[in-house]
């Protein structure tokens, strides 16, 4: 995302100590505890100015949000909205999505979304893509049992391949949609990103995917 | 496919034995030795009036073709093709899908066509699709080894579907394109719907799967 630098913005991350998690290392194996709640965690990796993140929030008291976004110009306005609408189930870490693992224990994630992600095309850039098997290998491991992924993009190139990756790494597709916005899914909050290609006419592709963990137990 | 009722239909295919095999279950273990060759044995389920299944048999003359249609009188615009390319390496066969494994012996097959192939998009004909899990169980029985199934079509819920229904199977994707005709794939061969969707301006999805083999081996 091309954004204006702001010097100010880690600033403004560090007066709202309350949403935004300066040292979320500290934190490990206790977001519940945190939340004060014993809410499941959904977490948005590249969340962006946050609109989905801020908008599942309000949607769903009864989950905890974790948006994740590592480029602060940009997490500042997801803070906004957290602030402006008073959201006390959302949290915001200013980190990078490979290294989740620093700050989630094995099964402490029930959710991850992933919106409108990157899609560095050239061939040489696949391993940046949030859904290469690197970043499944992070995935499994913070995710619970029955935790699931979901993706959602206007990007074909991204979505043919992670369909493949997901395939090949055993990940079950539980949910595909090739059309979102003409689908029958119910309860879809758009990202800024996704107004803005879906103004464009572009489909809007989205899966829901789950660890195949049966075949670990045989 | 709604076409004229043709009662001559059968009469033509049996003046052509050479090519529309009326028995084909006599055939059963020994098709390579039909064909009069050790090549591997490629057919298309649905094959409809055969522009691919013959377009395929002129590029590829190393691999013998098997067109499966139901239709009598649909088949028989197949048979018309091969006869006028006097194509040498493609059989017609008159059968259902669903009894495959009555003409081919358990790996008698290196890979399986759909093209296009009907929808049945209401919920309570899941079963007639070709590629719900009581036919893979069909196509794995029959496939070798290392055969794939290539599945293309126009129709966004029947592509959805099929890569639940493939996942869900534990086939693994080996490719994907959700725009095929704007892709960089190569030595595509159009089917008479392919032609009509595609001209309409739909975008044709295609993937490549595998069944995957390992896993019993633990
Ligand atoms: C194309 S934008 C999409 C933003 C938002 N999800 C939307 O749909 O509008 C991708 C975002 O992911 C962030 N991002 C990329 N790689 C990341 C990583 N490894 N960890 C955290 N955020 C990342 C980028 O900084 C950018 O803000
Ligand atoms: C929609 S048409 C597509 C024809 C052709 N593949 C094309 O792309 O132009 C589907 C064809 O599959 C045939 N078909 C459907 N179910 C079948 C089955 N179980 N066994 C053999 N053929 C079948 C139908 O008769 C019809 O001709």
């Amino acid at each position: 995302m091309r954004v204006k630098h702001k010097p100010w913005a880690k600033e403004k991350l560090q007066n709202h100590p309350e949403v935004c998690i300066l040292e979320p290392a500290l934190h490990r194996g206790s977001w519940q505890k945190l939340f004060g709640n014993d809410h499941p965690i959904h977490i948005e990796i590249g969340s962006g100015k946050g609109r989905f993140v801020s908008g599942m929030a309000q949607a769903h008291p009864e989950i905890n949000y974790i948006g994740i976004e590592v480029v602060e110009s940009v997490l500042i306005s997801a803070l906004d909205k957290v602030l402006e609408q008073d959201l006390s189930n959302v949290l915001l870490l200013s980190v990078d999505g490979a290294r989740l693992e620093d700050y989630f224990v094995q099964g402490e994630v029930a959710r991850i979304y992933l919106n409108f992600s990157d899609p560095w095309p050239k061939k040489r850039h696949t391993k940046r893509r949030l859904t290469n098997p690197k970043f499944l290998d992070i995935y499994k491991n913070i995710l619970e049992e029955a935790g699931d992924i979901h993706f959602k993009t206007d990007n074909r190139g991204l979505f043919e391949y992670s369909l493949q990756a997901f395939s090949e790494y055993g990940l079950r597709l539980t949910y595909v949609s090739l059309d979102l916005h003409n689908s029958d899914f119910e309860g879809n909050i758009q990202t800024e990103y996704e107004e803005k290609f879906s103004q464009k006419g572009f489909p809007i592709y989205r899966l829901e995917a789950q660890f195949n963990r049966e075949s670990e137990k045989l």
